[in-house]
């Protein structure tokens, strides 16, 4: 371990819900283990989960060192030989990303179904683990990142910018599994619920693996401005098309008069899944990748299923080869999808809460959080 | 056309809504073209479907022949090369069954998606087809049958006894469809939500494609008894087990804790709906299959589709090619699955009424009109 | 039927294998029925097969007129409401194009298993019927066409140039159909073996759906100069590589050093499989898509299926609703994948002789010939 | 660790191909780690891959204790509170079986492509691990083996008999992965090719699927005979019908003239492939699952995948989850599938070159070694 790394560290901390959040001193991890490292934060984007997390609206662990979407770069390393997730050898100094959920690996949805987006202790960075034990720092808002040695550690090529990681964010990923279950084929109609993050993640998708047309339906108008920007082919504004039927209408111009092939809701509320199931044609696929949260039930009506012959999927979270995936789709892609610039807002550690609150707002594009500033 | 035909022919006809169909005669059907076939009914099952259009629950034309499950005889050939569906040589006095659904085979889906299912201008015999017109001779309900040049006939082989395609009627092609679109895979857990006709023919099809368990949620007791004939691993008896807690407690157990691979609606009532979402483990299939009348929405909640990572599917109707499937697993597994000993009451043409009410009260296992008797 | 239809028709006749072509004088169809219709030919391409047709190598019927990638426009109907396929109504004078193949709807393919390509009685325009019996006119090297109720007929769009169409040609709804069952998804690996027409047909498909990098191998360079204009990210020209074990080592190193995810085979020689195989990664999938002709068996080693977890796949010709892709493919994304390019040279009817000699020296891009000039 | 463990254990050990097995003792592994463990060789059957790593027709590592079938009982564990791979709490004395492969967790195909089977670091016990370097009880030949702690160790059930687990062998879990990947689905018609342990397991797994019909072509007699006894519809006995186009006909003459819709080869030589592809309808999938051994090159026409549209898989050895479904399968299934009972011939250790010798001339069913006898 380098003799430059201090031996304290300030991490922004959630010490209650809704309160202010504190920038506190942590004691430096030490006594690495082969395998574990510790990460200098470069950029900690502020996904809107965590404005919810703020507010107490899912059931966290406190203290929390939020940040879920981070770029660092490698400060120490438990032993030499450190690879990343893909084998490839991690010097200090090297600027990474890496995946916040930690799978167990060996509980009935790890092993018997291969479904580790499912895992049933599944620990997630930023989220779900506490700071107050060492090592404490488990969360992007902080000078420094701890990583156990199962974390999927991905070192970021020299033409990837950290702008472009963060600002597609987790976002990327979580449609990147979406379209895997959805196996979305070239030259299908796609319809877009949302022009949010999930929303232009599962778009820029949508326009790479060939959709045609892709279509769509979200705001505000800024946001669907950057959709087109994206290469949507058409979008609807609903604070303008206020009247779901004049959307559908729209719709159906669009797709010969029969609904889409596809479409993904990337909403989070359950209207969108009433309206979306309109807008399928019989026989299509839809993909409900916006909720996260619990919003409650709402009046479905299964017939439609049966009747339209639907399929209905549903996807959670990522796994590390989606990473893969996303990487270097940014990578290779950035001409096409400007994720880089979708980042707005750039806040110091101690203006976190100014952070949360803009967010809170949705006055920012991405925000992110520079804790060297 | 041999000289022994009837110049008429009796049919039981709806003439209104909730009123008592009549028997009338109908002048039999002449100047057959190439194709064409009149066909002499043996034995017309009666669909919990045709108590539902009696009642005008579902919006057909009148005055309606209903009858849409039956076997008979070819009584005259349009040509004489005629031919069944799988290209076998027809002859007078050939028993046949026939599918009653005949998709255009031109529109939209039809077409361009391959799903004649969903059909645009799809007609079917003893549903959507009035009699008023010539060749009048549209439903099962009646002494004959006229049968279009482009439907799908199937010649019965002689160890298939009529009772089993009866039995087994329009509800075991509905589920061979559903089973194919679900792609089931042998040792997958499987629960059946329905113990009539439908759950009965998709607790058949999980068996023979090797599910273990397989559970069946339903009642009456007595349709429970058959699905343990049939070969169910476990049945819940929903008027014993009246707690949907209870039961999914009972489905844990059988399922190691975590909820079934698959699970099948077949019920028609939108709660099964919500309570088989429970009953999967993350990841699992949801077949609605019995979603056929519009029962309208329900409280569901979208977010167990994200968070379970389901795959909710449906499939309406059937193929010729189901039925190729259906027949040749009446015929070869008889043994097995006794679908021949379903039929519990026969009633002559001149009882449709009294058979009908019969069905209607749940009296019945399978009701069938045998014109000739 | 117009007044301006002339008696007879101009056609170009292969009476016997290996001979000139002659220009014969056909009588015009008449008394049309509903569905047919005769189509005055704009534009026929010169398919690589004709020259195998013409070689003899191929099991075809004489007399032929050839002739089956044809764009045409309207100049009989046998009914005024005809339609095309997808439902558009159809005027004189409306330009379209149309799938030769024609199968019969009935057999057990067609039938039983959905797979009409490989209908048991396939009628193929300019390939499987001779010219000697009415209607005649039944191939693309001719002043008109006749075309059967049954055919598949694509009314062109506007801004959908013949140049387009014809320049794609059989090729691509080949590719369409070929992409179809191989399930490529986005941001896969995708080689290409063979620059020729079915191979640049699949590389824009392979780009279009998202694949990278997109590896094309094949020759001659002015070919792999043309792959390159249509996206591929990688050329290797066997012409200067000529060294399989060279050409491994590049697609190794353009793929993370294990080859790529999808293989697809557009050569046509044997060889080209058993270098193949090696390209692939251990869980590829390789489609075999170039071999019409029986080149005969070839040393294969299958224990490199089992090993390597290889999933090898074949399909043939295409079915319509791959013209809908392909039609709508070319109309929107022209500017990508500029097949209305590929059209070198341009020959009279008189002149097929000439043509299809410049057509076996390879002298040509794609070579059509104008009736009307 | 309990007393009574002695301190040395006997293995047989090849330390030279074509040379007899010599008995060897080894001081048994202390110090075991948490997760490791050491079992007490119930039952380790013999291969028929074991006889070709002794005529060193495979690469494996010398000093080698083989056997990679086995049941044990739980002799000592590294920590109390060791769990089987599902989880399950294991206790000295428990009965197990285990997978012998132990993917590395971390490589290209493990990490990215989810293909543990094709891992690049792939250990199996009794095949490519010496055992000269401790803790050198690593294969099913002798009275002990040692697990490392990533082993994938199953306890079994009461009702699960030893016979049952071996008797089925490596074969069942390479079949339930093949038929994985073949997606096999209910009422396909089924050949396989070969009447050894996979074929057997392979037409296990595929009457249980609702294979229908399913055939058998192999020899000799009392294998068939077997398989007969486990369900086959139709036996072709190779050393009766030694002409292939007379095999060919018969499986026409049981599929409807039109060839099977699913092949699966289990019988290594490539020659089964040239007659497989030809028992192929169109359109049907090929699994080749018998080519563990490298026999070379074969002439086969890859016209004929093009042609018939078939789709070739290959799957190698098996995962843990494959386990569960062959234990559970074996548990419940006994009377149906009696693998049970293929156990013909039980030696104790010191007769292990006699055992190799009666399995390498055929003569025997399944042969175990007993360690404990």
């Amino acid at each position: 371990m380098p003799a430059s790394l201090p031996a304290t560290c300030s991490c922004a901390v959630m010490n209650a819900f809704n309160q202010p959040l504190r920038v506190q001193q942590f004691p430096m991890p030490s006594d690495l283990k082969p395998g574990e490292m510790v990460v200098e934060v470069e950029m900690a984007g502020i996904c809107g989960t965590d404005v919810h997390l703020h507010k107490g609206q899912l059931n966290v662990p406190l203290p929390l060192i939020m940040g879920h979407e981070t770029t660092a770069r490698v400060a120490a390393l438990g032993a030499p030989d450190t690879t990343d997730w893909l084998g490839r050898p991690l010097r200090l100094g090297d600027r990474v990303s890496f995946t916040v959920g930690r799978p167990c690996g060996s509980c009935f949805y790890c092993r018997v179904h291969r479904l580790p987006s499912r895992c049933l202790n599944r620990k997630a960075y930023g989220v779900n683990v506490a700071c107050a034990a060492a090592p404490h720092l488990l969360g992007g808002y902080g000078q420094y990142h701890f990583l156990h040695a199962d974390t999927a550690v991905f070192k970021l090529a020299d033409d990837l910018p950290s702008e472009a990681v963060v600002g597609a964010g987790c976002a990327l990923v979580t449609a990147v599994h979406g379209f895997e279950k959805l196996n979305m084929r070239w030259a299908e109609s796609v319809i877009i619920q949302g022009a949010g993050p999930v929303g232009l993640a599962s778009l820029a998708i949508a326009k790479e693996a060939g959709g045609r047309p892709t279509i769509v339906i979200g705001g505000p108008r800024d946001r669907l401005e950057r959709c087109k920007r994206f290469g949507a082919d058409v979008t609807i504004d609903i604070d303008e098309v206020t009247d779901s039927t004049e959307r559908r209408r729209r719709v159906l111009d669009a797709t010969g008069g029969y609904g889409a092939d596809v479409v993904v809701e990337c909403v989070g509320l359950p209207q969108a899944v009433v309206e979306g199931w309109e807008l399928c044609r019989d026989g299509a696929r839809y993909l409900v990748l916006g909720h996260y949260g619990d919003a409650g039930p709402i009046p479905l009506n299964p017939h439609l299923i049966t009747k339209k012959e639907l399929t209905v999927l549903g996807t959670w979270g990522s796994e590390p080869q989606h990473w893969t995936i996303a990487l270097e789709f940014l990578r290779t892609r950035r001409q096409a999808y400007p994720f880089h610039e979708l980042i707005t807002h750039r806040f110091r550690l101690d203006q976190v809460n100014e952070a949360l609150a803009a967010v809170a707002r949705w006055e920012t594009g991405k925000a992110v959080i520079v804790p060297g500033r």
